[in-house]
């Protein structure tokens, strides 16, 4: 009974899994999707159940110790990253998760391999990373201003490419980096949120008119507005070239932010769980000293 | 009336705090004080209203992105400070807030000053930093086996100098950091979690008896436990001599969880509601730019 109450908000993913080695559309999933939840109040009873189900997996990964979590977003402005963040990770020990947020790199990040900078942020065992934008932007706003190149100092060998096989032999490099993350125990998710176009523009509008959130609002966000197309483009290659076995991608429905936010919850706690994590069994010898230490204890006056 | 439900929890700060320039004795101070909260559920609440209300000061302090928010954490093995970091912070968005433990050092740590490792970890403007110990082990730990120097290559400069006299000299290095760190607008919060040596036993018993949290212990911990007397000196001269007018120690009572995660919710909150920080204000030219934005969106059909 109790086990079938918890799992009554149990979302299905399939629907979110870009599938490895298919070809998909972007087109072909909706961002106003709502996998059978109600409304806003059932979605959030999902969050919550989520929310306090991911606490413990997280105090599990963090005793444990042997695995890593590296959960990705990307999208584009207004999509809802930050607030997924910050909701979805509201129950987890800050002690347990780093949060990087990429911007645009720097002079010294810009004359290094461009998975130098992520790897410096990778999760260690028993944490949990979250990149807030991440790598593929390179494949992304690096695709949609090729100009950006320039200032990469990218090889003589990439010059010779065309554009296409350098976005090519980056899908590659990002693919045998994730391989070899996920054989070194980490869990890679990978969530692009995807808004539409008449969401991004409620949402800007929000913010132009509450001066509370004029803030978040950059005259940059209307001007990457206008590539949608071509954005539209990038996203659906790479998530056509990095969607592997070992770290797919899940696009996840953004329009309603409360349906999102359950999604991703729920994905991020069930991976989790699927992990099977125990805490760790002390050895003969640390019970033996646990033994010790508390025959030591009782003794005391 | 809002306002005063609102008020209706709220601890006076000042049987905590370690007055600039005088002498205190530790043993003034009692762990088991709950001041003036009847029980468990009354620091719940207060905890919950201090959460929330530290959720917002926290999104006021990224969007105004003016000041820093550093916070230490200092105690014996059991006292506390995990749990509160994970209780006090959860309702923290975990984007604006890094936390790092500090463990023993490594070789490539003690081969520099003793204030190159934090300083990497400290807080950028908008962001809160958390510091489950700190470079306070220097005058804490170390002073307790002064054999740990032998690994930290001190300068001759040093080793000519008393033990005493090596303590002092750290302790100026310390005031003059956090007092540069004040000065460029750095907020330093730092709670000594002041748990009874009985309180620590039964915790001890706690970790012992319950297999689930025989992870939590070492053996060590025992063993730092037979030199209690030494760490109450250690800490009560630390106090003293680091408790400054611009970075002043809180004592906080540790023998009841609750009421330490209360008090400790309710001096971060307020310190940080008191420096009035509001959202940016837009320029002229950010304004203007804001209305040809809010135009060209209503526009787009």
């Amino acid at each position: 009974m109790a086990e079938e109450e918890k799992g009554s908000h149990r979302l299905d993913h399939a629907p979110f899994l870009v599938p490895p080695g298919k070809k998909i559309a972007l087109a072909g999933y909706d961002p106003a999707f709502r996998g059978g939840l109600e409304g806003k109040s059932e979605g959030r009873e999902a969050l919550l159940e989520d929310v306090s189900a991911l606490a413990e997996a997280q105090s599990l990964l963090w005793a444990s110790a042997e695995h890593a979590v590296l959960i990705i977003f990307q999208a584009l402005d207004a999509a809802g990253k930050d607030g997924s963040i910050k909701h979805v990770m509201s129950g987890v020990n800050p002690q347990g998760v780093d949060v990087t947020s990429f911007k645009a790199p720097n002079e010294e990040e810009r004359m290094h391999h461009f998975l130098w900078r992520p790897m410096r942020k990778l999760p260690a065992r028993g944490r949990i990373a979250i990149f807030n934008r991440s790598y593929y932007e390179e494949v992304l706003v690096v695709r949609v201003h090729p100009e950006f190149l320039e200032k990469q100092h990218v090889p003589r060998r990439e010059e010779d490419l065309s554009l296409e096989d350098l976005w090519k032999s980056r899908y590659a490099d990002i693919n045998r980096f994730e391989e070899s993350l996920v054989e070194n125990d980490t869990l890679v998710l990978k969530f692009f949120l995807n808004v539409s176009k008449a969401e991004q523009r409620e949402r800007f509008l929000e913010r132009l008119n509450n001066p509370e959130k004029h803030w978040k609002f950059s005259a940059a966000d209307l001007r990457e507005r206008g590539h949608w197309e071509r954005y539209q483009e990038a996203y659906e290659d790479m998530l056509n070239a990095t969607s592997t076995a070992e770290a797919p991608w899940y696009v996840i429905p953004a329009d309603r932010k409360w349906f999102a936010r359950a999604a991703i919850a729920d994905i991020i706690t069930r991976r989790i769980q699927e992990l099977k994590l125990r805490p760790p069994e002390p050895t003969a010898e640390q019970l033996a000293e646990l033994d010790g230490a508390r025959e030591a204890l009782r003794q005391e006056k």
